[in-house]
């Protein structure tokens, strides 16, 4: 390794938690080598888990060494690793502010990843499916509005073009992956709430046609999503299309006045029903 | 609110995330205002939750204000104010190493939560009770291992008294706080892993022992873990009493030459019956 370059680590087939760090790194157009990708990588990376080097002992990948540091944890390697890119704010209070939210995004895809593995890491998909589909219906309807409506206001509060300090840095870039994950795995839940987070997909297509991202992606260091990532696209887990039409024509309903009232009709008779 | 004092914001009835906050403003022997423990103080809250204050908008509690600052997410709370406390370590990389494994403790938190809750939030724990305890008997076996194993590494590889930089940090007391909160809600599991993290034990006891702590932790300001926490003690969700001691009786047997060599003979006629 340069002394000056950096080294991520990370599983070698799936975009997945590294691929935060990997955005940041391209966006910048910063030299790095994706070591578990490279010859003898796995065997590298193993070893540093296991406590191969000094300093801190990470507890799971993605981590990144830069000279003598190792980082991990995508939230701290972008704390870190954002400065050094000119992808973070510059003073304190937004350094903070980018932390908040990436933190933030970092729980939506946890939450993402318990949607197929809500029982355990260590069974498959197929072993708690009944139990997926039932944490997958809550996400769809309740997590993912309350995370991408938040996103959104937080667009809106920072005059729409940037999440932090009005200007690019790693958390637009990481609130790009969770709403393409998004997209990919959940496309009728995500096809039902387009229209309440406009700013946000603006934001989406911005970073996706900027130059150095646009060649990033169409190349084959860009993993396709698949399912042994944590964005996973299993249809069963998605909303159900009749669901989806359902909604939407309640949603076209509730937008002029005659629907309006109808639809606080039906309201009406269904909280009579129960 | 005088200019200099905090402000902590979190649901009143429960430690929860905002216990780890709290910790530190102890510790430190801050002076800070538990708002919603106040009167009106509930509104206020909801309040800025709904966008009511300039700055960035917390997506949850707990968060913190201090003078213009609003700062959210545990972990970015404890790196703001750790160093205004005394509770963080003074170089750029020890703070980073302090946030790396605040983070991976931030992680445990949400699978402990998720033990009791594997569906849904939105749901009571009587309506996802199969699946809490399918999720609950592989974080015991699995998870709370790997987490408390890799905690106890880390103390040891920073000399065996605290997990960062040679000094107590925030860290230090969010590990007693999650140590307090596992014994709490897995009793049976905890007593059979005692042995494995002798370092972990003993910072535990220093941090509940030290003058501050102690007389916060014996204060009515502590509220006792309850059912409506993230630390929950429902016992059937702990390792089962059989369990337990079959587990203890094969790591004695383990422990001694003669043990080990009946110990591995059992798992070859065990691997046989497969």
């Amino acid at each position: 390794m340069s002394a000056a370059g950096y080294e991520l680590y990370y599983w070698p087939t799936i975009q997945g938690r590294g691929e935060f760090v990997r955005l940041a790194l391209e966006a910048a157009g910063a030299a790095y080598v994706d070591v578990a990708r490279s010859p003898g990588g796995m065997a590298a990376m193993m070893k540093i888990l296991k406590g191969g080097l000094p300093g801190p002992l990470p507890f799971a990948v993605p981590f990144l060494r830069h000279g003598d540091r190792i980082v991990s944890q995508s939230a701290a390697i972008l704390a870190y690793l954002g400065p050094l890119l000119g992808l973070a704010p510059e003073d304190e209070q937004g350094r903070s502010e980018a932390l908040q939210i990436q933190l933030t995004l970092a729980d939506l895809v946890t939450e993402t990843h318990d949607t197929h593995h809500p029982i355990s890491s260590g069974l498959y998909y197929e072993e708690q499916k009944a139990a997926a589909k039932a944490r997958s219906a809550a996400f769809v309807s309740e997590r993912v509005p309350k995370f991408l409506g938040w996103l959104e206001r937080v667009l809106v509060r920072g005059g729409g073009e940037h999440l932090v300090a009005g200007q690019l840095t790693y958390v637009d870039l990481s609130a790009f992956q969770v709403l393409s994950g998004l997209f990919y795995a959940f496309p009728n839940a995500m096809a039902r709430l387009r229209a309440q987070i406009p700013r946000l997909l603006a934001l989406h297509d911005r970073v996706q046609a900027s130059p150095r991202l646009k060649a990033y992606l169409t190349s084959s260091r860009r993993l396709p999503f698949n399912e042994q990532g944590i964005f996973r696209r299993y249809p069963e887990l998605d909303l159900q299309r009749q669901e989806r039409q359902r909604a939407q024509r309640s949603l076209r309903a509730r937008s002029t006045p005659r629907g309006r009232s109808a639809a606080r009709a039906a309201k009406t008779r269904a909280s009579r029903r129960k």
